[in-house]
């Protein structure tokens, strides 16, 4: 296994030129692009790293899995999903129109930005640090590390700047999609984008949802399996934005990508993979990432089709 | 011209009927809906009333004008349609939609609620205040009334209600539409909404441009011509709402309205009419006001087609 | 009156460069596009002309005007506007997207493609020949000329491209906008478009519509004025595709043009005003064809607003 | 499983109720709503079935399957997604919008209305005949049945009404999507939706995609592993319509709709069903279908997540 994730790093270096990180948000363009890395996590509780496995960076898009997994806890499957619809779009992550045309201002699934903002709403906690404290707890239970915390810089970076989920959240609250204050919201969504960890984290997490909410360290159930099988769901059918059909010919796993160069892939029943590379390509995943797990995939033959 | 008027609000009335108060800002809700008056103004400044023309209501959209005006004034025709386009469209005022799917975030024109947010960006003046104050300056001497002033209540239930604006303003600052502080421009047009005046102060405004910026009482060129004919031009190709085009066929007259119940209307060369009737119908223009408009254009003939 | 027509000629004939004929109808591109000429008939029936004022062109989407008019008198303005509206778009010409995002594939107005082809299935005749004699017929008379023919080359040479148009058409079929056979509405529609006159033909239905529907002429009412004044106010607000609100703001008069290169533009009370430069600008509209009346509107002042 | 079947039958049954037939396909509403049946071919080639297994119905959307793969298989993966896309979409099936707003025309999936004329102008054949016929004889592998053929009447009746996707493919041969004739394309189309067979052929085919190919009757390769798998992911990420990423969530198998009322349905290395219930819920799936898909999953516990 080592050997074989020193061949895809090798493999995948190589695109890594071609894509470049985010620019929207300041902080994130201060990042090295060349980096790269793979962490796997296996169900018997085995990990391999190589690369970058170890460097930081923030969870963003990928902490909309967490959030969602914590709010349907908190909230019931049939509450939040009469909030935020389950059905892939081809429209950009932040994409505002389908707010307008569709019959209600409900966001088409919870892995685009709206349906992501909608569904930190729905979290308990009386204020905006107890939800924030709750969901970190639940990260760090996922990713069986105490020590995960928010980058203050970026956040305020995504604070300053995050003028398009203004829109969104704003746009959703005028359609009273959104429970709550708006501003209360955003502070949680930057907040939670901004969660800082690393890819063996990031395997960890997606070894508990390979092992359908299951620990393969401590064999607690961290998450009820029919809340687990939900997620990786909208991951294959909706986790790497609009480019998620495309992801799922050519690796054929649950995955959520983060324009904070990370990506979250699960085998079921099988590993978790957390993938970090912070060169983006045109659709916001990770260049070299994809990559990666195009070549682990192929050579393993893991797709679930 | 009395008679007339008095049988355009005889003919006009039972319309009321059909519209209702706005009712998504709450303050406007409580006006009673019954009411209707008109009042004229013709070029050798002589004026005429008819019901509740001395009734106070707040601008809304008619505000538009008067900071198009100002901002075309301060910043020249070049650089404002820079910012916002001169076309008019078939969305409804508050739609969202065209800022993502054109090529630019630049609102199809200064009329509906995208397009006068960014005019109002581009107002001259240190902050809000002296901005706000520039530009009710401008409202008095159009309309010869210094008394004018904004409405605190209606401001603040705008305020803290406006969601869809925020959701326009941060779209468009995100695409650096706007200049600015969003909070600031908003709360400029939120203010510039809450305007308030009556039917008589609205048919003198509507006398000046009747004049191409001329007042008819005291001949100050209060506006370049050029800048009057431009407004005219808005005020015939998307001055009501998406029933523009109908209301070019019916009445023939530059007019623009206001979700307050307003309706300023123009006949180039003879004469200012200012109507106010705040019960709306479907597209949130004033039910009745658009029956007076049509009686007094039919009866004399005005069509500028 | 000769000499502001040589003088518009001159000042003009630099921005043919600009344009270039259009190129999606590959007969319409055969043509030289350095063409430009102008042709003005007064109310007094005095005419006037310069440049390539006596060159045949298709009248393309010109003849929706007649064909409106036609229309209106044929089946009732209220029943003509059941099936189309009366509101200016921000879309282009040939777009679809509102017949599906609207309530009803209702077109937005007669002036778009979709619009004008919904108004062609509204015309009376027992088959297209008698349907296309009629309308023929009538542009002869709004013209002053009975050679008045269609041009079978350009008409077969829309016929063998129009893929766009036939699905409009099949679109609004399927909604049931459509009265009759796609196809036969469609070769209405085609041979219309391809009917041939020249700049002082159109000048002479411009000079119709200046009167109000009366022909400068003879004194025969040869529309009611009521329709006269219906198809101006289309012509302000969306005659000049979606660059007519720019149009109403530099030129402001009642135009409409078509992708043959003509401009048809009247003067209410005055005269009418025809146009031909066949180099389009990235609207489609001629190139040459704007600056020619933007300078005749400014040294006659002849803006309606 | 014949039990397990049976009961599926009983539960799903009063569902139903809840839906109808196509109405918009005159022919599909002759169909008595209540049928309702299941079949199950497995791995071993043991095959089962329950309630109206043997009912003929037409394969709709079904046949998007097939064609798809004959077409990669004739043209190649990168040819074929040259000319459509991969990723899902939240439209309903039959929308024209996301051909417009997207920068090309490329339809965004194979399994939408858009996608799957595109994809049929691609199959080799020196006519419609002749691409009809290699067609269904790929079908008739599938399924393993040579009596296979196309409904007549339910082609005559498609063809007769299909007027929106008349719009589809002209929208797409004006921009250059489309390869030859437009109706040419067009009657494949219809004649592949009208092919008829029931639910046991349905199952068959499902085990051949369950098998990645190969025939578990005859241990023929039907088609290549890498295109099995392809179209398997299509039927996850779109093949329920609007509905797929419910379905996903509710069911986790690769499956495709059909208006006339059939699911195929595969579990990867286990088995292919088919079901039958032509009574349709909102989105064009079949009501009783999905409750039997839906109580089958969660019995064997085959959701691939």
């Amino acid at each position: 296994m080592q050997n074989l994730l020193d061949e895809a790093i090798r493999y995948a270096l190589p695109y890594v030129l071609e894509g470049k990180p985010a620019s929207y948000i300041p902080e994130l363009g201060k990042v090295d692009p060349k980096q790269l890395g793979v962490a796997i996590v296996s169900m018997e509780g085995n990990h391999w790293g190589s690369g970058a496995c170890n460097s930081n960076f923030t969870m963003q898009s990928i902490s909309k899995v967490a959030a969602l997994m914590l709010a349907v806890m908190d909230r019931g499957e049939q509450y939040v999903f009469s909030k935020v619809g389950m059905e892939p779009t081809g429209d950009p992550f932040n994409s505002i129109i389908k707010l307008e045309t569709m019959k209600t201002a409900k966001p088409l699934n919870p892995m685009i930005n709206a349906g992501a903002i909608a569904v930190d709403s729905l979290i308990l906690g009386e204020h905006v640090e107890e939800k924030l404290n709750r969901l970190i707890g639940f990260v760090r239970r996922l990713c069986h590390n105490e020590k995960i915390w928010f980058n203050q810089e970026v956040y305020q970076s995504e604070n300053a700047t995050g003028y398009r989920n203004r829109a969104l959240a704003n746009f959703m609250k005028d359609a009273a999609i959104i429970e709550g204050e708006v501003e209360a919201v955003l502070e949680l969504y930057f907040k939670q984008c901004s969660i800082e960890l690393n890819a063996m984290d990031i395997a960890m997490m997606g070894a508990v949802l390979a092992g359908d909410g299951t620990s393969p360290i401590t064999g607690e159930v961290i998450i009820p399996k029919s809340i687990a099988r939900l997620v990786k769901t909208f991951m294959v059918t909706c986790g790497m934005y609009d480019a998620s059909g495309e992801f799922a010919v050519r690796v054929g796993l649950p995955a959520k990508s983060g324009v904070g160069g990370g990506i979250l892939a699960t085998v079921p029943g099988k590993m978790g993979i957390g993938v970090f590379g912070p060169a983006l390509d045109s659709k916001g995943n990770s260049a070299g990432g994809i990559k990666v797990l195009e070549y682990i995939s192929r050579k393993l033959d893991l797709s679930i089709f």
